[in-house]
């Protein structure tokens, strides 16, 4: 597959690092279409590795990753073009985090709203998704990290984008997969960042995640 | 030990019902101290069960629990009275939830506060520990319809008042409490609601709880 990467942070390099050794090709996309750590990825992934403004990578990519910082989404999307997103799943990691001069963690969209659902009103033509936003980016594409079942989600109105997106997440190794609903769903993944943060002051420098625990299944 | 229940509802009935099966004195209150449910509960559940209004069932515990709706639980611990707080551990199961006619969730409270910091706040004398509102009642007084490890999570700012709810709680059967923190994390847990509304239509009419999964311990 051809593959668009937004973002060129770590979440996006680690991403589009396994999605080139499993064979697709990627582009990775940033504001500035000489962004050093995209141009270094680019040189030490093969041919199959390329980097180039948001608008190119997005044209290019069948699959569209959105690894950008939450703040700065829209805007990056924006400039990735409504018509290079058009008919395209559009996964979605990214979390509408704000961070106080002292530290703390909040969101700044959420309740009765979500990133998720903001984006997929900004651009009603593409196929968003939401998922692999609920966890530490060590276990992203390396979920084996942690013993036993654990479950990441998936937040979208497009049945057949979640089933593309759900064949992504098996290649990357994820075992329980849970369909949470149509995109407003989001708004609980998101959510649970509120009680990941305080998780994770109990348990910190560890990744972890969880598993939803049931009678039957 | 001596426990005022706040509230009558089939939350606060159940966990009431278990006490007095283990040997603790209980009081159930409400806003009328002639509430029906109430009354029927006290007359069944023997010598130890007994009931009134929210000041009297406050005033008679050691060990309060707040079992309120949880739009109405600054009033009814308002009603309680303050001077029958004091110093005193108050085990908050409320959640700030709002219906919108459509039957949608909300949070009436949370991002940046919680109805479990608010209570604290409105009573700082006495000791609040926020536990068990993140799991269906079923769950409450009996874990182990759940197979294996699965967690409740407590967040209060007072050491040894968590550690008797820690206590309580093994009493009731849990295995796995975590301690989240200070009652800010309440945050953390009042929001997992969020997330819980889109998990529990995914799994409709059955019970479910976290387990956290990490490498160790």
């Amino acid at each position: 597959m051809k593959i668009g990467m937004l973002g060129t942070g770590p979440v996006g390099i680690n991403i589009a690092t396994k999605l080139v050794k499993q064979g697709h090709q990627v582009r990775m996309g940033s504001r500035d279409p000489e962004n050093p750590e995209a141009a270094k990825w680019a040189r030490r992934n093969g041919k199959r590795a390329s980097h180039g403004t948001f608008s190119e990578a997005a044209k290019f990519g069948d699959i569209i990753f959105n690894c950008t910082n939450g703040a700065h989404s829209i805007e990056a999307l924006r400039k990735a073009g409504e018509r290079n997103l058009r008919g395209k799943v559009l996964i979605d990691l990214a979390n509408p985090l704000k961070f106080s001069k002292k530290g703390e963690m909040t969101l700044f969209i959420g309740n009765t709203d979500s990133l998720g659902e903001k984006i997929q009103r900004t651009f009603p033509s593409a196929k968003v998704v939401k998922t692999l936003n609920t966890v530490n980016m060590r276990l992203h594409t390396n979920p084996s990290l942690l013993p036993g079942e654990h479950s990441i989600f998936m937040s979208g109105n497009d049945k057949q984008a979640k089933a593309k997106v759900a064949r992504i997440l098996k290649g990357f190794g994820w075992k329980s997969i849970i369909d949470l609903g149509g995109i407003k769903s989001a708004r609980g993944q998101e959510a649970l960042l509120l009680f990941w943060w305080h998780l994770n002051k109990r348990f910190p420098n560890e990744p972890f995640n969880y598993r939803i625990v049931r009678r039957r299944g």
